[in-house]
This record gives C-alpha cells, structure tokens and sequence, in this order.
C-alpha cells in the first residue's frame, strides 16, 4: 500500500508554497487591521509578488514532472498499480493537489499577479468610497475586477456558463444548473413565510439591542463567547476591521476580527461568533497536514455552514441564551435592566426585511444572496454594466425584499467581496445556511442532552462534535460525501425549511404553518 | 552616458526579492507585536522560507546573467566604455548590487534557511527566558546560533580576524583592527570622565523619572515627540513589543515600537524617539528607488546615528525641553508639580553606571558596547563558551562598570540581538553615537538659530536637513564619503569626546575639563 510517505517529495514542495500563501494572507490580514493608510499602494505589489510566485510555484515544471509520476492528466485520476495500490488519504490527497494544479496552470502567470495587484487596490479605494458613500470612485476599480473575472472564466473553462468556472473556486463541483432550482424551491417558501411573519399578530421589539453599549464591554463578551465555544487564543487572536472576517496561517494561528459600534449589539455579537465558527474550522485543521489539501478546509459552503451554525443555530437560540443572558446583563446593567431573556431571545430573532446582508435575519438572509446572485450573473455575462448597478441593486432590492436603500453604502457597496475579485462567492453562503442546520439536526440527535450542555455553557461538547465530523477531514472528502457522510443524507434545503418554519411559526405565533 | 533605465530588468528582479524580504519584516513585526503565542513554530517556518527564496532569488543564474554583462566580477567593478560610461547613480547601484550578490553567493542556501529557522526559534526563546529569568532555557539556541554564525564567517570569509566578516554584514568596510584602536580613545577618555562624574561634588537626582506615570499618557506623548520630529503617522504605526524595534516594509509603512512602564518615564520617552529617529531615515529614503541599494540605508552605524541624534543630542538637551517640559507638566501635572525644567534637563541626563544598555546615560553606554565587543569576538573565535557567558558577562560588567547584575535578565539576558544571529552589530551602536554628534554639530554650524528652532518645537528643520543630507542618498556612497560629504571630515571620536566632556562638565560643575 502505498501511502503519503511516498508523496513527500510532493508535500514539500506544497509546504513551500503554503508559506508564501500563510505570508500573503499575513499581509492581508494587517492590511485590513493594522496597516498605516499610505502604506496601500506598495503593499498591493508586495502581495501581488508573493501570490504571483506561490502561483508559479505551484505550475512549475517541478510540481508537474512529480504529478505525472503519478497521476494520468488525461482522467486527473491517481494511477494504481494493483499490486500497490494508493491508500486513501493518499489518492484523496492526489486528487485534490491535481485540481488544483490543473486550475492554476489555466491561468498566465502575468494574470495572476494584476488580478492580485488590482484587488489589493481595489479593496483599499472600496473601504474609502464605502465610507463617503461614493460608488462612482469605487465603480473603475470594481469594472476592471470584471474584466478580469470574465478573462478568468475564459481560462478555466466551463460546461454551461462562465459564471460556473468563478463558482467552482469557491465550492468544488457547484453550478448554475444546480443552484438556480435550489434557489428557486427556498423562494418559493420563504417568501410566503415572510408574508406570514410580517402580517403576524405578534409583533417582535428589537429596541434593546440598539442601546447605547460600551464598546470594550461588548468585545469583552465577545471573547468570553468565543472563549466558551472552544476558540484558542492561544492559538488566536480577535481585532476590529471594517469588514468581520477570519484568516489562517496555520492551524496555531488563527486570526478573526469583528466590528463593534455603541448603538447596535447584534454587529459585534454575532460578528464574533459567526467569525468564531469560521475560526473553529481552521484550527480544527490537521496541522499534520499543513500545505497539503488535507489540512485544508473544504469549501466556503462547507467554511460558511461553521459559522452560520454557531451564528444561528447556536447564538440565536434559547439554550445559548439561557446561559449567557444573565452574564451578558451583568455587564450591561442598566441597558438590560427589567429585559426578561425571552424578550431577548425574540429581539435577536426578529424578522425585518432590512437593508444590509451581514444583518440580516435567519428568513431574509437568503434573499440578500439571491439578489447577489442574479447580479453577479449578469455582470459576468456581460448584460449589466457596472456603472448601472446602484440603479439595478435598489430595484432588485424592492422585488426582493420591499425595501430600497437610500444611498449606496447601505447599498451596492456595502461588501467587501467584489473588491476582493471575490465573484462567484456569495452563494456559497446559502449553501452554508443550509448544510448548518443539517449538521446541527444531526449533533442534536447525536449528542445526548445537547440542550443542555448549551445552556450550561458547555459550547465545546458542539466543537468537538464538529472537529470530529467536518473540521479534521480538510479535504479528504468532496463536500456531497462528507455532508452524506455526517448527516446520512445528501444536501437539502429542507431541514433549513422545516428549521425556520418552526422556529419562526413558534416566535410570531403561527405554529401551524401549511 | 547609461543610466538606470540600462538597468530596468536588473532592477525589476531586485524589486521581487525586496518584496520578498518586505513581507519576511512584516512577519517579524508580527511576532513581536501581536502573533498569538503558539503560532511562533510554524511563523519560524515561514520567516525560513521567505528569507530562504529572497536569498535564492538574489543568488539565481539570471541575476548572475545581468550583472555578467555590466561588472567585471574579478574586480567586482562597473564595466565601464570611455565612449558610453555609467553615470553615477549606475555606478553606485552596479557596486552595491555586487556586494550584495557576491556576499550573498558565498552563503549556501540551506544555511541560509537554517539560520532563519534557528533564529526565529531562537528569538521566541529568549523573550520567555529573559521573562522567566533563565539563561539555560536559552542557552542551547545561543550555542546553535554561535556555531552558525562562526559557519557564516567561514563562508564569507575574512582577512584577519573572522569576526571581521560579520562586522562587515552590518557596517560595510569595518574591521576589528580599526575598532581595537577606536575604542581603545574612546575608553582613555571616557573612564577619567566617569570618575570625575561620580566623584564630583554636583549630585544629580533623577527620582522624579520613577514616579507613577500612567501608560497611555506616556505613549500620547511619545506620539506628540514623534509627530514634532516630522515622523509621518501616516506612513508609520507606533506599536509594544518587548524590545524597541524599527522595521520598514516600504518608505510609506515604516513602523516603531516601544515598551513602556508606569514606574519609568524614560523607557518609552526615550524609546519613541530613539526608534523615531531611525523611522524618519526608513521614512526618508527615496521611495523610486525602493528594492534597489539606492533606497536602503547605508549601514547600522549610520542608522543608529540618527536614532542617538533624536534621542541624545536633540532629546537630552535644554532647548527640547525649553518646548516639551511645559507639555509633559500638563499630561502629568501631580508627578511633575514644582519639578523646574533644569530638575527635569539634569534627571534625563544623570550619569550613573546601570546595568541595561539601551537605559544607559550617554557616557557609560559605549562601554556597554566595549564588553559586548570583547564577548562577541571571544566567542566568535571559540574562546569563550556560552554556559560560561553568565559568569563572563558579571566579571566585565564590574572591570567595565564597576557593578555586577543580580540577575541574568539584567545582564546576559538583556537583548535581543543574539537570539536573531546579529552578532557583530553591537560596535555599531559606538559608531552611530560617533556619527551623531559629527552631525548634529554639522547641522548647528549649518542651520541658522537650530536651538530656537528646537525650543519653538520645530524639530522638522533638523528633519529635513537630515533628509537632504544623509536619508535621500540611501546607499549611493560608501559610509565614510557620506560622512566627509556631510561634515567634510572623517569620522573622529573627537566630536563626540568634546561633546561628553562639554556637557557633563557643565552639567556636573567641572568645566574646566583637563
């Protein structure tokens, strides 16, 4: 049996590569945190530099001359001999190191150092045009990325539509063909469990959340969350950023970062916790297998199913609740006086179409991301142009939601994503809703009592459930098996369905939903 | 007449490899200001790889191509044609270039990697073993980095004495035989002063520096000093770490860092402007040629200048505090009630035999120097082994000194700079303090009414006399023209020897100095 020991030669080389990824991501990282403003420019080329040569160096005739001891490039299968036969997480190693190789090498050299250097800007000059609420200062930078997307499509190539070879960055396998029906079936219920919610009897007041709040108060709750769900400082930090988001050098560090603003709880709170669920992930990484797919986490579908579970699941219901309501009042004492938790627990939950994503309710969230979708479709294709885009957001946002925001920052520029080159990334978050609450239904029948581990605090019981389950795989598994693999089913959105008919029927009075 | 433009596809590489090393700084910055504690292992191996492929970078056949066709590689000159020769910013890329390509040739890249590894191990180490007071914890990765570092000199190889080769990384040309006799004046003088000092019958009293000073104000007055020197905020970060540090990733994100103690007011005062005085030359250099020699400093010697010019010459002296003291008062006006200026001037200038250099007074800190360079080349030569280096260290700092460290923490223990491999950068701290003076002295005969200038709080005159005369020029000349062009003499002990015996003398009631 031959076994990963055979493919060292590999794995070294993978490692090498990994660092000048861990050092990029480093960069990001301070760019986004604690960069000085006018050290932008020169860093977008420093980035562009180390992405560039991590790029060669996984397309080197190096890395091919070692891939093809072993792999027929006609099939991308592991060649066996059966005599001695690959193991395992040798040929699921294999596999995955083939795709990516064979994606990278679709993609010039040259190509992949401007699209590095013109995100790097075109994040930085977003975060400006978002604070002055200027899109058209953003709107050359986000047509360039376009560009630049549709060129990329063009060398990964694609079955049906090129929005499939952006899609498949983030979430192996997905497409057009499947996400369209899937969206379709969610529209089709959570539209009219909206209409339910906002014509419901029972009206939810959310007033105490937008209190005034001691700033390091809140992130001092923050990490007594993060602390409690499992997060490892040690192995970890949290910091401020205008956009919440986590990253990874290795498994050992582990970095989230969160928003915190005095009149509005839910931005840090869920923030830290959403942020915590991603960080679980990459430190439950194997960091034996550090530089190779399988100390990597799987897909952003599968990444954004860890956070939303702990965002949701966890940190919008009773049993969280019940534990750290009363620690939470201790620290608040005055905002949260005479607040019984079930006044709380409804707060957190209350459905209202509302204008910014990261906000978002449970019901309307999926709406933001169906929006984003068609949008992102479009510019793609070609048949919406950049510049027509705040027009196209507020209409859209009408039909989707009922709501039109009143200027753009609350608007089209509100995420970081397209800065980021990020294009073909937003659906991976309904995915996540959905896997989230699949994977929770399965812990709940799983662990006995979980209820009740939760509202001891007992946080960790849920991480070590998921360390086992999903994080320690990496990518030993396509997302469909380790999902069939956890839960015993394939993805679904029903569970997802059935989770929020429940839990909202039950908040607005209506338990017997048809 | 061939300019720089001839030498675009040298340059263009170079840039890479400074990209390279700009991103391997940030990761340093990191560990030493906010990486999580146990993300330092795999932090080591990133630093290794960076530093690992910048070396093999700078090393590759193609570089060696381009400097093939423009230097003579026996005399390590500019090829030059009577008819097409180089101008001077050429001749002076094309020298330094070769310098660092040929001394960087001699070292084998495993080493190269090895010796990062090491010392960024090395370095987390010692941070715990001085805190823990434990000089064996670190003495192994002492031993390892000697061993390397005697490895190193071999491969660069030396004409007399091997520590010479080490020197030569940090102050290009410099030799023991030049130092022996240097510091050897240097000692002549500065004992007799000593004694004079400590036996004069002015006693000076600097408790007022030990009262409780609230951190953060401490640090908003470090800002205050900063922002007064002309150091940019807007291209720079004031940030803690255990030891004070300077790093640029580019002119525009050069970043200081300071301790800072509420029982003592010097560290991070003095602190902010020692590093403050290195940023403005980091800050100063010319941002079109970054990556190239041009745009680097020119060596430690010279950037230590600048930090003791600030800290010393312009933060230990009446006209600085003519301006600041009144705003110190006012940030602390319970410490500092009924403190006069002159109190304050005589506190921060107490001469007194200690055992921490960098809280060494300006006379006794060169003999700091003069143990660590007596230590350095024994072990260098293997005459002195490093579990004898706690002992060693107690019985210098007594025939040096005259007092002994109770702890190692205080004394083996104190810096950083073994563990990250710098042995053989110490003696450029006596070089810095020698070239400060010569041009601070300079910059009086040049700039009219300097000390009015200084005590309206505009310090950016002497910035910007800096900037011209020493920051812009990067590494355009060789450290001694630098300092004939500025002051139009050599370097001298004198300056500086007159400057001491002037200042203490009156300070300590002896002017009359024989």
């Amino acid at each position: 049996m031959k076994t990963l020991a055979t493919l060292a030669p590999l794995t070294a080389r993978l490692l090498e590569i990994q660092h000048l990824a861990s050092a990029a991501a480093l960069l990001s990282w301070d760019q986004e945190t604690y960069m000085p403003p006018g050290g932008g420019a020169a860093r977008a080329e420093q980035l562009a530099t180390l992405q560039g040569l991590a790029h060669d160096k996984l397309v080197s005739p190096d890395i091919e001359r070692l891939l093809a001891r072993w792999i027929d490039f006609q099939s991308g299968q592991p060649v066996d001999t059966p005599d001695d036969p690959w193991d395992e997480p040798s040929r699921a190693l294999l596999r995955e190191v083939w795709r990516d190789f064979s994606r990278a090498k679709k993609l010039p050299s040259d190509f992949v150092k401007r699209l590095g250097r013109e995100c790097s800007l075109a994040q930085q000059v977003w975060t400006e045009a978002r604070k002055k609420n200027d899109f058209r200062m953003f709107a050359p930078h986000l047509q360039t990325i376009v560009s630049l997307k549709q060129e990329e499509a063009q060398y990964r190539g694609y079955k049906e539509s090129p929005y499939d070879a952006l899609l498949d960055t983030y979430e192996p396998g997905m497409a057009v063909s499947q996400l369209t029906p899937l969206f379709a079936t969610l529209r089709a219920r959570l539209v009219p469990l909206l209409e339910r919610v906002v014509n419901a009897s029972v009206k939810v007041d959310d007033q105490v959340l937008f209190r005034s709040y001691d700033t390091s108060r809140q992130l001092e709750f923050g990490r007594m969350v993060l602390t409690a769900m499992g997060y490892d400082f040690n192995r970890g930090r949290l910091d401020l950023s205008a956009h919440p988001f986590t990253t990874s050098f290795h498994p050992t560090d582990v970095r989230v970062t969160t928003r915190v603003y005095r009149q509005e709880l839910p931005a840090c709170l869920f923030g830290c916790i959403h942020e915590g669920g991603h960080g679980l992930y990459d430190q439950g990484l194997d960091p034996e297998r550090y530089g190779t797919p399988l100390g990597d986490s799987l897909s952003l579908g599968l990444h954004e199913s860890q956070s939303r579970l702990w965002e949701n699941c966890v940190g919008r219901s009773r049993p969280f609740w019940r534990h750290f309501y009363p620690r939470l009042q201790q620290l608040f004492p005055d905002q949260l006086a005479g607040v019984e938790m079930e006044s709380f627990y409804a707060a957190v939950n209350r459905v209202n179409p509302s204008l910014i994503r990261v906000e978002a309710d449970e019901l309307t969230y999926n709406l933001h991301i169906m929006l984003r979708f068609e949008i992102e479709q479009d510019l793609i294709r070609g048949r919406l142009s950049v510049e027509d885009l705040p027009g196209v957001w507020r209409d859209k946002m009408k039909s989707f939601l009922g709501i039109v925001p009143e200027q753009d920052a609350d608007g089209v520029l509100q995420d970081v994503h397209w800065s980021l080159g990020a294009i073909g990334y937003f659906p991976t978050y309904t995915l996540g809703n959905l896997y989230a609450v699949q994977f929770y239904d399965q812990a709940r029948r799983e662990i006995p009592h979980l209820s009740s581990e939760l509202e001891a605090g007992r946080l960790v019981v849920l991480k070590e459930w998921l360390n086992q389950k999903i994080h320690r795989w990496g990518r030993t598994y396509s997302a469909d098996q380790l999902v069939r693999r956890a839960t015993g089913q394939p993805l679904s959105p029903e569970p997802f369905l059935a989770y929020l008919e429940g839990k909202f029927g039950e908040l607005y009075g209506f338990s017997g939903f048809s």
